[in-house]
């Protein structure tokens, strides 16, 4: 109050209205001899003594919580001081943190307003004071309104102000004065209701809002001001009196009412020359003859001063358990309704029907700040890895794996699934969920297969925004990957052309406006080299050999470039035929982006930190001497990590229902682990998690899901999903769902080959319990080797029109007696989250389930152990037959000292073998591993038990030739 | 206010909380016989009469002006509608535009969310009223602050409501009925100041902001509720009566001192047998009793009722007036203030230093609205075409060309005299300007030239941001480039490898799910074959065969694929040698994206659609009848102008001084023009231009100023920029900036040869004044090159420390000798802004000046002389002479129809001719014309006077090597 008061007094439009002064004329009654004085300086005592204890007890439960203050005071005025130390020392006090920031008196608006929203963003700091008065060139209110009102401690900000003016209104914060009155007359038990209250003084600080509180609490209020012409009189009818007007001992002993409560809230200093300062300080209330007619009276000083201290901490440990208990709650996904039609129209007219959240409340719901959220539009963001810190006292959600049996080329309907889960999960059980997929590629988006966002009732949208570019992540690795490929290639041309070492040298480590040095990558390259030396002029010739020469075999490089088109053409080419290139030419190819290592290790990345470890550690290939030349050798780690920076970062997108999606990184299947990133799984399992220790333990703590994919088959893609990504992760699902179709099973059961464009054969459309019944294998051999993990298995059969029940009942059965937890069809694809209902339900059960987990095989064993456990315990064959190219390479990567990584086996999806025509669950094969590879930077091997495509082509007709986009960027024909 | 009282008797609140009744205990005085009747039907027809006037006379000025009333209504009760109806009809008597939107009852929280919040974004509607109560289910609270506050016109809102509470608040709108009755009293010329006033009743609608009105005006307020207990002593005291309690008839004469003004709020409806209804309609005040005591009362109906919807319209008119002058505002560009180091440090640590402001705050200053910008994480977003239409009543801002004399290959700092100029009108003179510069590419970011953001304390921050995939537009380009070229190839490849017309053409239009149809394109080529059949299978064998074949000539194919790194081993390459292409090799080869003809296109489109229909035209090569082939042939157009669909949109970023900057497209200077997005000049000329007939003519509205620059030397880049883009945009600068430097004149004039990465010759760093004297005849060229197309010239010597100030104003002599406006000194590099005071001031003179604008060649003249005009009047060469294969290009493009295109030259940039060796102002020479080439999307050929490279190579050091990122993703050593 003190800052606030004296500040009103001394302002300009309080000096050019003066108050009139009245006499009341009427004759003064007999006053009673008992009057109380009401001291804040105890009261506000007891209240800063509670308030530590409250911290105090909090904190043995949450060591974590430290209410801080920050204080901003804008040059030095001597009075600000003083009250910025008084705010200081009464924080202290109370256990409050209390930092101030002293700003010289000239900073600019902007660069002020700057500073406060990096402190609204800053979790740390609970409440923020700007210390009024701020230098004329500041505009006061525009500073004020800055502050987040949730920080707004203070009460000033307009929705705090607004709310307390509002009858019923909810204010996040009560400014410190009024509620120090308010305080002071509770601790009186002065009843409000139907009493009249007076209150002298109109000001946003006082006057104001202490009408409004005691209107609120039922007093008839009135407001006196300067221009009030009867004030003696309308005080005189007080039963309660606020004097706020900043006028020395203004009101007066016959204004008042036998036994009303005043409260003083002037601090005047008026000279006094008995005082060694020569001035004393007193109220706007004349104390010393008043007091004897009232009941309660407040004296200055210790009276309402101490009480605006105590209440601004008491606003800050307030607003730091409000934070508390918002941090810990789940967030609440509010749905996007569904207007089903039948027939269910197309994938697009459907997205286009729907009109999505913007994005910022998508990720507000998931309880994401704003900070911590970087827009790429209306409907797509980047989540900052930053939030991680934020959250990491929560446990991690539940975590559910979607796999498939071995599908028909038409695809089960994996993702479909997937969307339809966390649609029922969000939508219609209230329970907070993330599905986590990949990012499409462009070649299958323009080519055949179109987009990968689900279909039907559910989906991802806008599903043209999520299909082409997204936020640009496979653009930013196509780059990144294209630089390290022609930095290799620029780095053998002139290792070359440039025969001289000394030359070669000086040209690698040129001098810079006079100056010579090695960069930070050099330096490195100098560490492993053992020359420990810091001028590059002090290398002698055999340690400028070793260092400038990589000495790259060309024949070993395994870094090809990409492009995110399927083009054939780029399969095999040769490079460097210009005449620049002085016949360096070289036999390359390029590969599609997202079967680079690149993808792989984005998708295994916890952190931007371990990304750029991976990156290094990319071996791009061998020297003369067979010795692995990395990323970091040919000093590209650093400019890689750079162009992916951004790309580390999940992408936010939303169900056709509004509810939470995350897309981000999307590795090729065929030969790498074909799931979605671990570092938006770690982020969503935190998002969805719950507090361990919740302050507020009346909330419900039960955690949401996150909901994930594996490509391809179970065998495949879930076995890769556990052995390779788990491994990385360190996260173990919950529970896996089995992704089953009555078509796919009767082509396992022996019904004629299913084929894409053409219609499907009678046997599909028509009920055959004899296939299904023969077909189901494949799903208990899928089942089975779910439960070699220790994972509860929960078998979703995807519904078909033309399914009958009969079908249905055969699979169920068959599931359950595999040992699925449940087996239940569901009907998202014309239903959205509605039709996954039981699908949910089932699945919440099931991540209830005991689980024990294991991995397949001990990444230690021999790489060839590693090879039969796979093929024998998923893929049921019954030994491997290692080609001598294979054993050749096998051998060299133990020798390079990389046996001991997991392995993506790269075969058929169409089978459980490396055959595509043996259906069901063939048996007693024998797996021929034609070539192995190696992804060093992304933590695997790679062994291919086919021709793998790593850039697809365009058919003849291709999906880009149906793409047409009107005047208003509205795309039509994508799907 | 009708539906509001009415709310309120209902409301649940106040049925629980009746009033008591009290008598006053004094013996009633004998009153005066006069008095007033307040009639609000009177009053409430005058002020729609008066709003009704004031809208005819803006229409006839501006006869767009309409303003806007949107009403949503959710379900249907009867109440309601009733009210709605008044609102429209009242609506209908202003003139004011009234849309009423009814939605179902029983549409969700997040569905009204969304249709508010697009009504928000629409700038058609001025104000959105939702008409209450709303269903249950619905929360008002929410539901009434999700309107925009500038269209809240039931004053409502948060920010309105505590705006109004406030003293000296500045709310956008005063609650309509609170409005009313304020206007009722200043009708009947009531003096409000020091009277008493009694407000009855504390509701957020009527009684809480009549109070706060009331007290604003300098009344004694109080209010009384429910729990006042000596409600008649209260209101015998009252000047003023407020009645807003919702209780028939409930004040009473024997409370009404003599004289004093009741305005009665009260709605009730009263059982009345004598009435067809059985009802008859009375106020809160006991009227025909009451009557008589006061000196004014307003009667129930009639009263305050009528005026409540006229000050609904009233609000309405201001909100439509509000947005008018604010649309016609001049930006208003805060400055970010800079805090000078000398030495001054390197850009990236001067970049660090500064810490921008968030681009939506450069983007509110620009007057962009929320919907019309797409945000990229926090400093960077693309603003939509869509804002054209809100701006097109704009005269354009000035334009100003940045070019330069002829080079040094160290540069002579246009773009950073570009950010020093900008940031000296706006931050410095107060004139709001936009500087509009290219998109670097990472080839030479990550090589030896490093970006190009400017530098020194002129530049683009954040530079890391800026420098590295920006939003992704080259990235989009990469994509659609090669998806062209990858379709080229693969649509040979099938035609080659399917011999049977018939075979061909089924693949190529093939049957999906049952359906055969062709796709729009495949439409629109049947239609330039003057094939009218809408049936795929109707086709004629001769129709199959010209439809399907496209038979294109493998040797004219002109479409190179891309990527955005320079990678030289790609400069020439053979595709197709895998075994799936079967032979089918063909030797092509990459370009840096930026040297793209789609990068070209992106440039000099002005929409969407217009790069839509150059995309279509683009001739990827001939058939063998030597026929062109475009890309509409190919049936890429659609997909192409998808992937480019959000490039399209001009990227928003800011300088080091926070004023705005716009970075779109980044066409290779080499061979093409140079130059930034012809629809970024648009939209930054319309963004700080003037209305032209302001609504508010107090304003200034002197329009400020958009800076670009043009590649290389005038005589190059400047011409292009002439005669191509302005030619694409019809645009004509209002001055030309032409950038020299001591160095390059002194290396023109007989000095040393520069060399990058080596020190200057002393002749560089010692005053010298021989040399320039002689080496600024290039200076004087360019001049007068400028002044050929009749533009004024301002020189801005960029000073360096080591130039004296004799070797300066030789300079400025020979300028001003030459017919510049201005010739000036420039110390951006050094100080900012501060440093281009004196350039900017010259420049907004130079733009006042008159110009007399003329393209350099008619491009009807045939292209010999287009090439002659260029190479005389602009190189200073004497002829031309076109080479054998030249000549050969020439005749063909004649043949097909290209021959009236603008001519862009391909030379060296260090010379005036072909020759780099040649400094100064070499005459009489002969230009050789080695090859001629078309971009006929882009819309020009352009001409090769010297072996162009079209992608870079990387040096034995480049810069990728220096990059290094942190934990925090903070990016070092990018330059």
């Amino acid at each position: 109050m003190l800052s606030r008061l004296s500040l009103l007094s001394n302002s300009r439009a309080f000096q050019q209205a003066r108050w009139r002064i009245y006499r009341l004329k009427v004759s003064p009654t007999v006053h009673a001899s008992q009057y109380h004085i009401l001291s804040g300086r105890k009261l506000a005592q007891s209240i800063r003594e509670k308030a530590n204890d409250e911290i105090q007890a909090i904190k043995l439960k949450h060591p974590n919580f430290k209410p801080t203050l920050k204080i901003i005071q804008v040059g030095a005025r001597p009075d600000s001081s003083t009250y910025v130390r008084m705010k200081l020392k009464a924080s202290k006090d109370s256990n409050v943190d209390c930092i101030i920031e002293k700003l010289p008196a000239e900073i600019t608006e902007v660069e002020l307003l700057k500073k406060i929203s990096d402190i609204n963003d800053d979790d740390s700091i609970h409440g923020l004071l700007i210390q009024l008065p701020l230098p004329r060139h500041l505009d006061e209110t525009t500073i004020t309104n800055a502050v987040d009102f949730k920080k707004d401690v203070d009460g000033f900000h307009r929705y705090n102000a607004g709310e307390l003016a509002k009858k019923g209104g909810k204010p996040y914060f009560i400014p410190c004065t009024p509620y120090g009155c308010m305080k002071l007359l509770e601790e009186a038990h002065v009843k409000l209701d139907g009493k009249n209250a007076v209150v002298l003084g109109r000001s946003s600080i006082v006057g104001n809002p202490i009408a409004s509180l005691l209107k609120n609490a039922n007093a008839t209020v009135t407001v006196c001001h300067s221009h009030t012409r009867n004030i003696a009189e309308v005080v005189s009818q007080a039963d309660i009196v606020i004097a706020a007007c900043g006028i020395p001992q203004y009101v007066k002993s016959d204004w008042i009412k036998e036994g009303a409560v005043v409260i003083d809230v002037g601090i005047n200093y008026v000279p006094d020359i008995s005082k060694k300062s020569g001035q004393k300080l007193v109220g706007d209330v004349d104390f010393d003859s008043v007091k004897e007619k009232t009941s309660y009276i407040t004296p200055v000083p210790g009276g309402v001063g101490p009480m605006t201290v105590a209440m601004l901490v008491s606003n800050v440990l307030l607003a730091a358990k409000r934070q508390f208990v918002e941090s810990e709650k789940l967030p609440v996904i509010k749905p996007l309704p569904l207007h089903l039609e039948s027939p269910v129209p197309s994938d697009i007219d459907i997205s286009r029907a729907q009109s999505p959240k913007h994005i910022k409340q998508v990720a507000e719901e998931l309880g994401i700040h704003s900070h911590e959220l970087e827009l790429y539009g209306h409907y797509k963001a980047k989540i900052s890895p930053n939030i991680f810190k934020r959250l990491e006292s929560r446990e991690n959600g539940k975590y559910v794996l979607v796999a498939g049996i071995t599908p028909t080329p038409l695809g089960e309907g994996k993702s479909t699934t997937t969307m339809g889960l966390v649609q029922a999960l969000s939508a219609h059980l209230g329970k907070p969920s993330i599905a986590n997929v990949r990012q499409p590629s462009l070649g299958p988006t323009l080519g055949v297969k179109g987009g990968a966002a689900g279909g039907g009732y559910a989906q991802v949208i806008p599903m043209d925004e999520f299909n082409l570019h997204l936020t640009g992540d496979i653009h930013a690795i196509s780059a990144a990957n294209n630089l390290l490929a022609a930095a290799i290639d620029t780095r053998m041309f002139h290792e070359a052309t440039q025969k001289n070492d000394s030359t070669f040298y000086k040209r690698l480590v040129p001098r810079k406006k006079g100056i010579r040095k090695f960069t930070p990558s050099m330096q490195r390259r100098l560490k492993r080299l053992d020359i420990e030396k810091e001028d590059p002029d002090a290398l002698t010739p055999e340690e400028v050999k070793r260092f400038a020469r990589l000495n790259i075999n060309p024949d070993t490089i395994t870094i090809r470039r990409v492009v995110d088109i399927n083009d054939r053409m780029l399969r095999q080419i040769t490079i460097g035929e210009a005449a620049t290139e002085k016949g360096f030419t070289r036999t390359t190819g390029f590969d599609i982006t997202v079967a680079s290592e690149l993808m792989a290790i984005l998708a295994l990345s916890k952190s931007l930190h371990e990304m750029k470890e991976r990156i290094g550690r990319m071996v791009i290939g061998a020297d003369y001497d067979n010795k692995p030349v990395t990323v970091e050798d040919i000093g590209c780690t650093g400019a890689l990590t750079a162009l992916l920076r951004d790309a580390i970062k999940p992408n936010l997108m939303q169900t056709l229902e509004g509810t939470p999606v995350m897309v981000h990184a999307g590795p090729f299947a065929n030969i790498s682990i074909g799931a979605s990133s671990v570092i938006a799984d770690l982020m969503a399992l935190k998002l969805v998690g719950s507090e361990k220790n919740p302050l507020n333990d009346k909330n419900i703590h039960e955690p949401g899901y996150v909901v994930t994919e594996a490509g391809f088959d179970f065998a495949m893609g879930g076995e890769r999903f556990f052995d390779i990504k788990c491994r990385s992760s360190g996260l173990v699902p919950d529970a896996v769902v089995l992704v089953a179709t009555v078509r796919a099973l009767k082509s396992h059961g022996g019904a004629p080959n299913v084929k894409p464009g053409q219609s499907l054969p009678k046997e599909y459309t028509e009920e055959n319990i004899d296939f299904v019944a023969k077909g189901v294998s494949n799903l208990v051999k899928q089942i089975e080797n779910i439960k070699t993990f220790g994972i509860p298995v929960v078998v979703a059969i995807n519904r078909f029109e033309t399914d009958s029940q009969a079908e249905i009942e055969v699979i169920k059965k068959a599931a359950l007696n595999a040992g699925a937890s449940h087996a239940v069809t569901s009907n998202h694809w014309m239903e959205g989250g509605k039709g996954a209902v039981e699908l949910a339900h089932a699945v919440v059960d099931a991540t209830k389930e005991p689980k024990n987990f294991n991995f397949l095989y001990d990444v230690n064993s021999s790489i060839e152990d590693k090879l039969t456990s796979i093929v024998q315990k998923m893929y049921g064959g019954a030994k491997i037959e290692v080609s001598p190219e294979a054993q050749k390479k096998i051998d060299t990567y133990k020798k390079q000292g990389f046996g001991n990584l997991p392995i993506c086996i790269a075969k058929t999806q169409y089978s459980l073998s490396h055959d595509p025509s043996l259906k069901g669950v063939p048996r007693g094969f024998t797996f021929p591993i034609r070539d192995v590879r190696a992804s060093i930077g992304a933590g695997y091997l790679y062994a291919l038990a086919a021709e793998i495509q790593t850039i697809p082509g365009l058919s003849t007709y291709a999906g880009y030739m149906a793409v047409e986009v009107d005047d208003d960027g509205e795309i039509e024909g994508l799907f």
